[in-house]
């Protein structure tokens, strides 16, 4: 039964992909308006439904960070009908042109942006992901599977109702939009095996999340999300824009993938500065672990365990680790990080350029927090994610990330001898 | 001991990547320049190799049309030389800049381009490939990691021991250019578990290989070859263009993927022209299967199954089907194509644009041969592979195929708020 909702949605979504892949921008923005429109119309089904999801989490148990993920309130509803909007604004990628060859032989090639086509999505409690996702997948011309967390069932399938009935009055097909309702790990099974059926599966959620998605897909993915995040104090750091920095990377919000994990200190600055910057780092409330060397300027921290160095806490505890040279610094980067954002504050140029060529991560920072690897910090107006991985996208993903590219060949009659 | 072989060697790569990651241009063409060197000065020592190879394929009675693929001249040793000399001349896009982004709090964004770090391309026989593969991932600062076939073995352990004497003398880690020698499937195998060491790999060569490579592989995949690929011959087309393109297509070379394996003729067209078009495809010598409609026309060829229209033949042999309209067409091709390569004849600009937009594919032509589907023919110099696939590259490979990107961020003490 379960492989059978899976299959049949991406079917049609299949089919009406090829329709989504004739609509102009125009079209497609005014479906995106139409959605808006209904998620505020209808807003008081939606709560409603979120209602049951919350009411079920707390029978469950859920703890209250989670629930306060999946809470929905007018404001939150206001929130995801205004993504839309900003997603109206952006500019349509469809058609660009890439390339334009002349052959001598008169051939005239362009390469053009095109849609992937259908892609899927799993991903995890917060229901705001369901309506940023197909806004973001159908303004590119792409048709959407969707397959959200179990948790947020009732208001992910309401959302969709809502969103259905305002693409029913648009120039999108209906079946463009595909929830997978199934709440067992088998429909997650199911979606990562329909090659042919789906172009791409992103995941979007926890490291067992993803890295169940990587290793079984047979379908492309796009890898998002680990961030096991350094930031390299050099000794020639100016203490305070250092301690800015380490801070806000740590503090500002834990719980996401570009914040820092691990502070690896020049022993030079260790010396003069570690003793400080950790109580500001207890003020803001954050467990300190370290290596021996670590421990001996700050003996209230505790040891940390090789496991702790490849740990993405997304809490407020920090690992510290003094090394005593760049390359050490790259060394422990190289072993450890999951190449999303790496960080590097110094004064000198020179080890700030031997950082930024050396590091191998999506994003690579000098002086400035990693908390802006973000699609809307660099200006892209939204993101589908944050891809660790080389191949196609890498960094914050904007519209160009859900397009494939076609060369279109014009001739007269040209052959190859 | 395979397992150790394939894990080794790929290690090494990984390492010496980190040091063709800092080379410049100057000194990877430098490298290139003594590898083509090289293969000239030692040409005999290849061509000795070589002979062992066909002395082995021919007891164990390899085919000739495969033994004359293995076989190795000093006239194609030259060529090798020449390919390297080639890629030389290309411009190397690694550190090419993507984007440039000035963001209102100060901070300076750009995406530059980057090796992916290490290639793995298995292949099938022709030893020419190992070179090329060589020249094209060193060139963009890629170590590589290469999988030749069992028949070719002897000849490119000898070509990788020339061309490791010329990386000795370079600035290229002759760690970055390895062969795994262990010609049993299982080496294959544990490629495709090898996540963390290859970033790629690149599978070269016939449906089952890639095959195996796509649906086991751990490691990302770029999908390259089959080509079931069609011409589709509308009402108001040129009767000699359509002739001369649709015989070219086939004929040209038909062993090669962006070859025609399927004629789809308008049954306008057909019922004036099918039956001339058909004995000039009979001079060229290839046997013709089509559809009932067909046969009713040309009752010298034979009933096609549904089988062969799925078939990427490399052969002598066409499929032929008649259509009533130009969607029936667009229905066979999305059923039965590999989204290579497609083209329309027709005199109609409005059928030709509604094909070119509807026809999901690499590569989709207007009145040219379908053959024109490579990287040398799209002006590129070279080529890795045509990719099949819609992430990352689709069609024609270039260099910058082979690369990454990496966003670099520079601050002077921004932090998020």
């Amino acid at each position: 039964m379960n492989a059978n909702e899976v299959r049949m949605k991406a079917t049609l979504a299949k089919t009406a992909s090829t329709v989504l892949n004739r609509l102009d921008t125009v079209q497609k923005n005014e479906a995106l308006r139409l959605m808006a429109q209904a998620l505020r119309s209808e807003q008081d089904l939606i709560l409603t439904a979120n209602l049951e999801d919350l009411e079920r989490g707390r029978q469950q148990g859920t703890a209250p960070s989670l629930l306060d993920r999946l809470a929905l309130t007018p404001e939150r509803i206001e929130a995801m009908a205004e993504g839309l909007e900003q997603i109206i604004e952006l500019p349509d990628p469809i058609g660009d042109t890439l390339e334009a060859i002349d052959r001598p032989n008169g051939l005239t090639i362009d390469k053009i942006r095109v849609p992937l086509g259908v892609i899927g999505i799993i991903y995890e409690a917060r229901p705001n992901v369901t309506v940023d996702a197909a806004g973001l997948c159908l303004k590119t011309g792409n048709a959407v599977v969707l397959r959200g967390g179990s948790s947020a069932i009732s208001s992910n399938r309401q959302i969709i109702e809502v969103l259905h009935r305002a693409l029913a009055t648009s120039s999108i097909p209906v079946d463009a939009l595909q929830i997978i309702e199934d709440p067992n790990r088998s429909s997650v099974d199911e979606m990562l095996k329909l090659k042919g059926l789906l172009d791409v599966i992103i995941p979007r959620g926890g490291k067992s999340l993803i890295q169940n998605v990587v290793e079984n897909a047979k379908v492309p993915v796009i890898e998002t999300g680990a961030g096991v995040c350094h930031t390299y104090i050099d000794a020639s750091a100016d203490p305070v824009m250092a301690a800015n920095i380490s801070i806000n990377a740590k503090v500002q919000r834990p719980s996401v993938c570009n914040a820092m994990e691990t502070l690896i200190i020049h022993s030079d600055f260790a010396t003069r500065h570690l003793t400080q910057l950790a109580e500001q780092f207890k003020e803001s409330n954050v467990e300190l672990r370290g290596c021996a060397e670590t421990l001996a300027l700050i003996p209230s921290a505790t040891q940390a365990t090789e496991d702790d160095y490849y740990t993405e806490y997304n809490d407020y505890i920090l690992n510290m680790k003094i090394v005593h040279s760049l390359q050490e610094a790259l060394d422990h980067i190289a072993k450890y990080g999951t190449q999303h954002s790496e960080c590097i504050v110094t004064e000198d140029q020179d080890q700030a350029a031997i950082f930024i060529r050396e590091v191998d991560a999506a994003a690579v920072y000098h002086n400035a927090s990693t908390r802006f690897t973000d699609g809307f910090e660099f200006g892209f107006g939204a993101e589908i994610g944050i891809s660790t991985q080389k191949l196609h996208a890498r960094g914050p993903m904007g519209l160009p990330a859900l397009t494939s590219t076609k060369y279109r060949v014009y001739g007269n009659g040209q052959i190859r001898r």
